[in-house]
């Protein structure tokens, strides 16, 4: 296949019926395009359909976006299909808030400098200073917003203006200590991944590290979630794990835990840039990649 | 949708252009097809597309298998495809050779003694006696053919009278000792699996446990693979592993290794029946599922 | 070292203080045994010192374990230890409890069968005939003491009776399904080992699988303890874990599981025996083997 | 204890014979030092044996390094030890070659920045000037010595000079592309560490992943060794692996092989610098952290 044209990726959900898949695939064959990689789903106990497709249109022609869409639209309108088209060389809008603790965030600016994490990263947002120098050294706006029990409202205000004025599309808490509002939750819901350092629903809220110490469980993890209003229970994205001992206290545990949050966090960025994850239910379909 | 019908597995591959997923998809379509999962990959290097779906009939009617077949057969002829249509329900004849070690036969007996193997086992072929009475408490019939540098080729011939006779689909090397003649990898070519006891190509031939320990190596592990009639070079399908250190002898390494070695065959053997497994150029494509 | 002599283990624990190790070691090097492999650990949250050493006498005397015995009993008196000496070879005395699931049963039996699980099997105990064969065949007697609402406290008796004929010494609940009572807990604290189907503290209690799919989870696990009075509550002794994703329905999150619940279970049991484990205020300690 | 005085960790290796482990701890207890830890393990196929202890002096005095070391080498003597003390407060001096990747450098300069490195990084050396400004943001000089055929052991003198002059006692080969020459290998001999992109033995030597794709193996991995003058065969010290699948080409094994390289070269340089790795016969002891 001629490979030099864009490539796109397709991602559509709806009731199953039949039909689904081959609607979708006979418009991609008839509008000259070449499926490098297609995954689909029925669940079975929700009666949910969930397909995503890579493809390159053929051909020396520039793909016509807007006749796509048109097209795939009226298509696929009797299925009431749920659907998006990604340029996959699109790069999100995306913001990230941290407080302290810098694992994730340096991880998180090492794929991106290097062009291993094709996003645009907008600004950094904290409610202390400590990690400007890191985002400044990236060439990353960095906002410190301040934050106390008083001035919460007004801070997230604060937020939000930045958020709005940099048309962020993607909002990332790489271990942002402060709980987000109700309406703030709300608002980003499916657009705002946090990473938890306890494997979910274990250990939610604060201390995760010191409550599994306390329980004396042998392993430990970390999990990528969408942001939601119930604190640590939005739907899951992805987990990752690691295996300890009694020779660890919490301090370590915290150590230890932090390449793993970091690998988790990043894992679960990848996936929803690459339109791998569905929500629905509260819960996640993602075609993963091993 | 309605699933007490008969479930299918249509499996294909082909060079690749456009127009291949629709082929599939379309005709599924057209007759009525539900298809409840399907993954499609194109190998860009070597221009080549595999497909597996996995489908239900809709409605009450009787799946046409013949005529599926037929209609698809003719469908797919512009594309030069090799496919294949699998009943789900369809449990195929294994034969399964071993010589002492007991650990992969008894994991797999057990897979199969409680449904979780969906094969129908028509015999144990050994070169030792040691293992009859398994085999015999799960009712499969036991082969004892002893081997020796004179009667090699004579002992090849009871094995392929008795794969002959229980019309043998796929043969199972769960650490069997002995080396296959060239002609009769090249019978069984792409159906007959073997599991080695190290990361290939690490540590080829006799001993691989030993050459880890020699080695000192951290972490040992057990491949499945087609057979060739290059030892222990055929396509690899999947392969396990297991951490180790300085404590483990040789003995101990050996021990270990059993879990790994009996879980990646059983591993490779489900993903064979499920026909989640593509040959190409000397090595697989696999639809696994993590 | 002459290796032929019997091996020993010689575990203690005890409040922290100078000289702790070496009033162990000091005594073994006088009593002219070889220190094989010695681990030890100080709690410095908890002031608790650990320690776990393999030895072997040397010479061509015989071991006299009474006189050794007495010795380290007096020479340790000051430091409040607790401790046991093991001989390598012993094989503890066990009891198995199964409902109908045979997954853990089947493993153990087969790592008990060759040799691998150096116990003492004297009986299999259920409230369900299905497991009988299977505990037949490696020629162990299988007691069927089926349970209601209103039997429970005569069923257990017939359970103790069992124990204490056999001279139980490890109680192992092998998916058994039943709750034992606060009486018979306490009776076998630290000498009964319960496999859980997930990974604790998550998911306590029924249908942990059924919760796992519930809540969207992207790795399953289990988890070996200790029983306590408190469900699902007792002490960790290992956690194994395995990836799962959306294809994987409650019905399947079962069957994944299986083989992670055996292998689970297996090594605590394993680490039991070979007298890994610590057990302190509610907590582990294991000097486990990677 | 106290824990307010420096920590010391005690290493030896030397023969098997009886009292190995008395002569380290009578001599522990007698100069009034706690063990917070300690391993030892006996080579019983080649009679040799290995001891590690962290261990703080009780009470208020500053331990005397010169009185220990005076009276643990008499007592010793007669057991023809190899042994050190090692401060656990101090960071060696360390060199990190590099050629263009910066993965790895990336790595240890984030966790040297956040202080969980406890080493003294003393330069980056590197054959290419593209990793300057990463080395140069966390205040490290950096050197560029360009090497072609001609001036091969024109460039190791230069870096040799570094070597020398920043009293370097750790070199770390964090991706460096240029193999060293014998002469160097030697001098450097147990105090140098390099990260290879495979599995050893397998795909030793140029582009690994390339190999490991044309083979088609399911799993990829890193080895952090010790450098010797045969290419990719001193001990190894940890090995870290990741699954990969068909979609994988050699480019994308390359980029997914990134993070399992960074932290088992990380994980390879922390056993070494707690003084967990013993060298002998060209294998390695690692009382490692699970």
């Amino acid at each position: 296949m001629n490979q030099s044209n864009s490539n796109y990726i397709l991602t559509a959900s709806c009731p199953s019926r039949i039909g689904t898949v081959d609607v979708v695939t006979r418009f991609l064959c008839e509008s000259g395009c070449y499926i490098s990689e297609l995954n689909s789903f029925d669940d079975e106990l929700n009666q949910r359909f969930f397909i995503r497709v890579e493809f390159a249109q053929e051909g020396s022609g520039k793909f016509d976006e807007k006749a796509f869409k048109q097209g795939f639209g009226e298509r696929s309108k009797a299925f009431d299909m749920e659907w998006e088209l990604t340029d996959k060389s699109y790069r999100p809008s995306v913001v990230i808030m941290v407080s302290k603790y810098d694992h994730c965030l340096n991880d998180l600016l090492y794929r991106y400098r290097t062009h291993n994490l094709p996003v645009d990263i907008k600004a950094v947002i904290s409610n202390h200073e400590d990690l400007r120098s890191l985002a400044q050294w990236h060439d990353i706006p960095y906002h410190c917003f301040p934050i106390s029990h008083e001035t919460k409202s007004q801070q997230e205000a604060q937020v939000q203006q930045v958020l709005d004025d940099s048309g962020c599309e993607l909002l990332i808490l790489a271990r942002y200590m402060q709980v987000l509002s109700d309406s703030m939750c709300e608002q980003w819901s499916r657009k705002a991944i946090n990473i938890h350092h306890s494997l979910l629903p274990g250990f939610k809220g604060a201390k995760p590290y010191h409550q599994a110490y306390d329980k004396g469980v042998k392993l430990v993890g970390a999990t990528a979630h969408y942001v939601s209003s119930d604190l640590d229970e939005g739907p899951i994205i992805t987990q990752g794990m690691a295996n300890v001992n009694h020779t660890y206290y919490p301090k370590d545990l915290i150590k230890k835990g932090k390449d793993i949050e970091a690998l988790t966090l990043a894992k679960a960025i990848q996936y929803h840039i690459e339109k791998r994850v569905f929500l629905f239910n509260d819960k996640t379909v993602v075609f993963e990649r091993s």
